[in-house]
């Protein structure tokens, strides 16, 4: 199924993408490079590209979380930049922890510049992340920089559990849970509220915004994993049946072991092995997660953080138009042709 | 030659060593075991060790600053916290990038707990340096985290330079200086201001004791070129000869470069080959760079350095006490048995 991109993306796309530009530039030349490519704004030779940049939900939650508090959709822009770099930070240290070779249909920065190329491009954007919202005078963008810092160091313990889950074998439903929200919802959360940091809003906004943002971090991940084992390579961007050929214990992974029974001793046994495992042995373990139930739950618990999402919305008595926004932007994150 | 170790040190270790484990000790428990490894405090099971840490050259230059506008050392301490917590980042990623295996006589964190855990424990502690700061409530928490996101930048900006010579052969000594500047002399330059910000000192001194620490990380970074070359390993905890046995462009090599004739010749032609050389030609081309005056030029040009940093304190007016201090740190930590 197909949705509608909602006003907010189309008009985070056209405020944010120029202040990413001025903000990239400030970087070494080389790592400038590096950072374009990963985009998608230029080749590997630096030659620009047309379109490209990815959806820009990030930057576009934050403005209207600074909409939320009542300020001009402006207020939110050094929010709207930072939580987009630190997002380019993580895409591009994990792609290269991970070892992913393709993003976005195109090989990913450490493939074409190096392991040095793509730390070192995520360091500098970590970095500058901060000095942006820092150039906000006073306290807001001290309070900003505080929200933003607290997002990063649950982002980087998300991705330590990550790759320390693959070296366990009594990881639970929940672990995996708290691991995936801090890898996405961390992020997203701090999306969704830091506009509302830099307008000043009171309290009980921002921290309302932030479960909204984690929430929807949370359900948008469960849809990541789905897509990861059913999802259409053509629309995913990942190689099919990607998260199995990693041997990737995602949400529905985990809840098809957790179901017992021969399928999960089948299981069991094909994450521990290692080598290439055949594209009709993959789709014979997709098939045995899904009877051990682990797509229909995933599908089910990202249906139930969305509905939170909503109720949550609802509660803050927000502007009508800012309350339309936020949860077409909710839909449009979660769809993606599941 | 052996030095005294300044009180300045001694107390910086007192004072910064509790401060530093408290920071450590708020990261994911796999990452903080990164960390206490790489820091010298624990072996690579995590268990204590007696001892290390390494010389906090760093934060006693941070304590000294608070001191240097008239605060309490105390007013210092998230600073030196947050200059040793950006050095550890830069070394954990620094020697990932570099390939290097060996640091304070012991396989670095990378050999050990494999690029990912080196990758995202340097990230955990680049986020945490400024949350540190940030801590401190007001204006000179954001000042001093604005100083230290700059001094990142020049940092990451070095790196990227130092990276990128590897692959240029029209590399001239001031591009080496300006890249060394960035590697070394940013983050001394932030230690050596970032007490007075703290303490709401005046543009002046602040400004001042930036150059002085720029100046010093100049003087420090020849002298550990120098070292690269022919420092005694037992001295060094290197390799001997790994500057040269990694063919790097240091300041002593791009001098014996410039100077031009057969020995710059032979040099060029070393440098350009490929594999590993034995240590008899190694001590060859060792002697080709003096012989081509680039022990010298380096020595001389280390000592002019260390004078200007001593103009620079007499210029400002500093209690005689820290001026004694910071003059004692800066030979002490350009000494170093060359």
């Amino acid at each position: 199924m197909t949705t509608l991109v909602p006003e907010a993306i189309e008009r985070g796309r056209t405020l944010a993408v120029p202040a990413l530009r001025a903000a990239v530039d400030r970087l070494h030349p080389r790592l400038r490079r590096v950072v374009a490519y990963h985009r998608g704004w230029t080749d590997a030779e630096g030659t620009p590209l047309p379109g490209g940049g990815g959806k820009l939900v990030r930057p576009a939650l934050a403005l209207l979380s600074a909409e939320a508090a009542g300020a001009a959709v402006e207020v939110g822009l050094p929010g709207a930049v930072a939580v987009e770099l630190v997002h380019d930070f993580s895409l591009l240290h994990d792609d290269l922890m991970d070892g992913d070779t393709e993003r976005r249909h195109r090989p990913t920065a450490w493939t074409v510049f190096g392991a040095d190329g793509a730390i070192l491009a995520g360091d500098a954007l970590l970095g500058l992340a901060t000095q942006v919202l820092l150039e906000v005078e006073g306290e807001p963008g001290r309070r900003a920089a505080i929200m933003l810092g607290a997002g990063v160091q649950d982002l980087v313990r998300g991705q330590a559990e990550d790759l320390y889950f693959e070296t366990r074998n009594d990881v639970t439903v929940a672990d995996t849970l708290t691991m995936e929200d801090g890898k996405t919802g961390a992020l997203l959360s701090c999306s969704a509220a830091i506009g509302a940091v830099l307008a000043g809003g009171r309290t009980e906004l921002v921290d309302g915004l932030a479960e909204f943002g984690s929430r929807l971090g949370t359900a948008f991940q469960l849809v990541d994993d789905l897509l990861g084992i059913w999802g259409d390579p053509a629309v995913t961007g990942k190689p099919v049946l990607s998260d199995l050929r990693s041997r990737k214990k995602s949400v529905p992974v985990v809840v098809a072991l957790d179901a017992g029974g021969a399928d999960a001793d089948e299981l069991r046994t094909f994450l521990a092995s290692s080598g290439d495992a055949s594209e009709s042995e993959l789709h014979h373990i997709a098939r045995l997660v899904e009877r051990a139930g682990g797509r229909e739950w995933t599908t089910a618990e990202a249906d139930r953080q969305l509905d939170e999402c909503a109720k949550l919305i609802a509660s803050l008595s927000l502007p009508p138009l800012v309350e339309t926004e936020l949860l077409a932007l909710a839909r449009f994150v979660t769809e993606r042709d599941r």
